[in-house]
């Protein structure tokens, strides 16, 4: 479970940086990234890349992410994924958008793009 | 190989996110990073810790660092453990806290730790 400090890092504008395995090696990749009214990580991605390709349910998966104030302060999360959807990706985006940038409307959208949402259950957090 | 792009970000003051496999999840977290004189991605860690118990000659690893300029400017390298070494570890730390902290001499050391020096050869590089 993400406590009140963890779940505020990752609520700030700070990217997080996630990492998964991709077929026996790690891969990592800074991200935009929220937290949903269950205290799920919510990140968000576009099919075909790594992210969307390697993330199924039950994956494992862990992020670390700095406090925007002190990066000698971050929160450090290992866990699963729980669910994976294209439905209401794109509404998704265009909220982690807004988060981040301050429009309405997700900016970097390609021709053909799919989103997919991918939510993460925290197992083991860590705030140093 | 890195290209000049990557080495500057590397060589900047961003902290790298560090992934790696423990015992089949993925872990990260964010540590300070170099790039020596062959090429090589230089972390420091301290003995007993999970980036030290996990990380063994040939361990594939990979790291991600935003441009400090721009946080949707990064650098993700893919590589492997080539070297890993408690000689020297001491002096390694201390340049990396003056290039982090402008200090002469690392100053979050603890009593009996032992410091290891991590070397990692960039197998993928990308410039996003």
């Amino acid at each position: 479970m993400l406590d009140e400090e963890a779940a505020r890092i990752l609520r700030s504008k700070s990217f997080a940086h996630l990492a998964l395995d991709d077929e026996g090696s790690p891969h990592v990749s800074p991200v935009w990234v929220d937290v949903d009214d269950h205290g799920l990580v919510v990140v968000n991605t576009a099919e075909g890349r790594v992210k969307s390709r390697r993330l199924a349910v039950g994956s494992p998966v862990a992020l670390s992410a700095a406090d925007p104030e002190n990066p000698y302060h971050y929160v450090g999360v290992r866990g699963r994924v729980v669910k994976r959807t294209n439905e209401g990706a794109d509404a998704v985006i265009d909220r982690l958008a807004n988060k981040y940038l301050g429009v309405d409307s997700y900016p970097y959208r390609q021709p053909g793009e799919r989103r997919v949402t991918i939510l993460i259950e925290p197992e083991r957090v860590f705030v140093n």
